[in-house]
């Protein structure tokens, strides 16, 4: 299995790209590693290590795509970017799948017009996982992709993230859940209503309405929304939990008592804050692709890159892609 | 000013309610109650405590509308409940505002249709509070009254709200956030891009649009939404504070030394959650109709009706529904 790396995509490229590769390649076995980028930087970059250099290749690129560009006019001019030429040979066979930490936009729109949809697939969506209160994981998807949302598109989602934590996680009947404005089948807006129609009619293993206060409480392994709604989520749990810490922080340093106390439970709060930190759980998948493309956390450091690696050979493993051909398949989806 | 208590609306009626009420009237000054409900169970319950009778009257109802009902059936049908009846005392003069921890559904669509939208107003808006990091708190609009909305109800929403800041809290010129996913202008669905435009037209004090994570980060003081993001945001908020502080508590416990530390902090614990507990802000107000109309949380206990009580005073004083007629008679506002 060969692995494109985008090695100048994300906040702290190419070193903690570079370093995160060189970690998973001690820790898991059969893949190769193509690194795209300024070759003589990532040359530089890897003198620094030990590693077996007979698993690592280079593509040398005179371009880089920024957070701050239009990403359809990024993938359309600067061809010789890291993240086009990593695309292209993950289209035309020379690898199997591509990680980038890179603009999230810009990989979507790459990934979408050069790796090109699942057949059926109306839209490409991107998973995520939120840690549960029973140390497990809720896979939200879409997180992102998909700011306007049919029903047909939910649907969909839906039989990708079943087929995902078939093949990744051997989990055989996924509970579906549906982000809902109440638990009650008769609530909500407009598509999910249409949408939750489908769910129940569809062979998932749809276990209904999920109101967001249960988003963290493992009523299901599947959190189906639009784009829109899965940003807020995402977003508000990273915005919640920092606010969180930060206020109870402040609590905590009130008063002497709490101080040490504070001081005590020093290591408690770090293990807490790991368990949120969703870099531990890799990247988000870029699902219905013909492809595997993992979107890595821009601020991914080496440890949540090496992830990354795990979880793109896991995807690849497990056959996720030919279970989503093979859901869409049995699945009549009208609307376009 | 007169106060129409619906004392068998919520989880803890009528016990938490009249308890409420009678703290209320020890704290603050000017105002009359009348409770609404079955009059002997509530002057059973009066008779537990000292209070300034002449600042009490009862109207007796012999009906009470439930949570599991359908709304518009419930106020239609159930023409002498304790909620019916407080907003028809309200529609007809007798009393100036009505709170009531009952039916969210039911209180929405009893005061749509009985005290009835100010002129003007295409769909009144639910507003609550959440705290920020800067011991402040940002006004949610709408959270949960209209699930499917178009920009002219979003535009409306932000009037509604600027009001209540201007006329409660004094504010001259409140920071109005959109909520969206992204902070660029261009982001965005079809709603919030289409929202974006009437918002910057305004003379509203528009601050652009809002990112999740940084909801509680003092941004804005008013966040508009629609009611299905804002419902979503709510109780994403609830239980991911409920869930972190589980988490953490589970981590703390783990090891002696951080029990030690947990046992320390209890304090700052307590007071971290009493910032979180939006029962402190008092209730929802149901922004957009002729009186005032505060929907207390269905768990109320006594201090949070009392907070309620203090907030429909505020409302009254503050002139709100005034303010929100000339921000709305100061926009042309088109579509239905």
């Amino acid at each position: 299995m060969k692995i494109a790396v985008d090695a100048f995509g994300g906040d702290n490229a190419p070193f903690a790209v570079i370093e995160g590769c060189v970690k998973a390649l001690k820790l898991y076995d059969g893949f190769e590693v193509i690194l795209y980028g300024a070759e003589s930087e990532i040359l530089a970059e890897l003198e620094k290590y030990e590693y077996d250099k007979s698993r690592v290749k280079t593509v040398n690129c005179t371009e880089i795509i920024t957070c701050d560009e239009a990403p359809t006019v990024a993938v359309k001019r600067k061809k010789d970017s890291s993240m086009v030429r990593a695309l292209e040979d993950v289209a035309n066979g020379k690898a199997d799948c591509i990680i980038s930490a890179g603009s999230t936009g810009a990989l979507l729109t790459g990934a979408t017009l050069i790796i090109k949809r699942i057949k059926g697939i109306k839209r490409p969506a991107l998973g995520t996982f939120l840690p549960n209160h029973n140390d497990g994981s809720v896979m939200l998807i879409d997180c992102g992709a998909n700011t306007d949302c049919k029903p047909a598109y939910l649907l969909q989602f839906a039989v990708m993230a079943d087929a995902y934590l078939k093949g990744v996680y051997n989990i055989k009947a996924p509970r579906i859940g549906l982000l809902n404005n109440g638990a009650e089948s008769e609530k909500g807006n407009e598509l999910t209503k249409a949408t939750y129609k489908l769910l129940e009619e569809s062979s998932l293993n749809f276990v209904g309405n999920i109101e967001a206060r249960d988003i963290l409480t493992d009523k299901c392994d599947v959190l189906v929304c639009d784009g829109f709604d899965g940003n807020i989520v995402l977003k508000h749990t990273e915005g919640l939990a920092h606010v969180m810490m930060s206020m109870l922080k402040k609590e905590l340093m009130s008063k002497k008592t709490s101080k040490i106390g504070a001081a005590l439970s020093k290591r408690a709060f770090r293990n807490f804050k790991r368990k949120l930190d969703y870099s531990e759980y890799g990247g988000a998948p870029l699902l219905g692709v013909n492809k595997t493309v993992i979107k890595a956390h821009g601020s991914s450091d080496a440890k949540a890159f090496a992830s990354a690696i795990n979880q793109a050979i896991k995807i690849f493993e497990g056959n996720v892609n030919h279970i989503i051909e093979q859901g869409i398949d049995d699945m009549v989806i009208t609307g376009d």
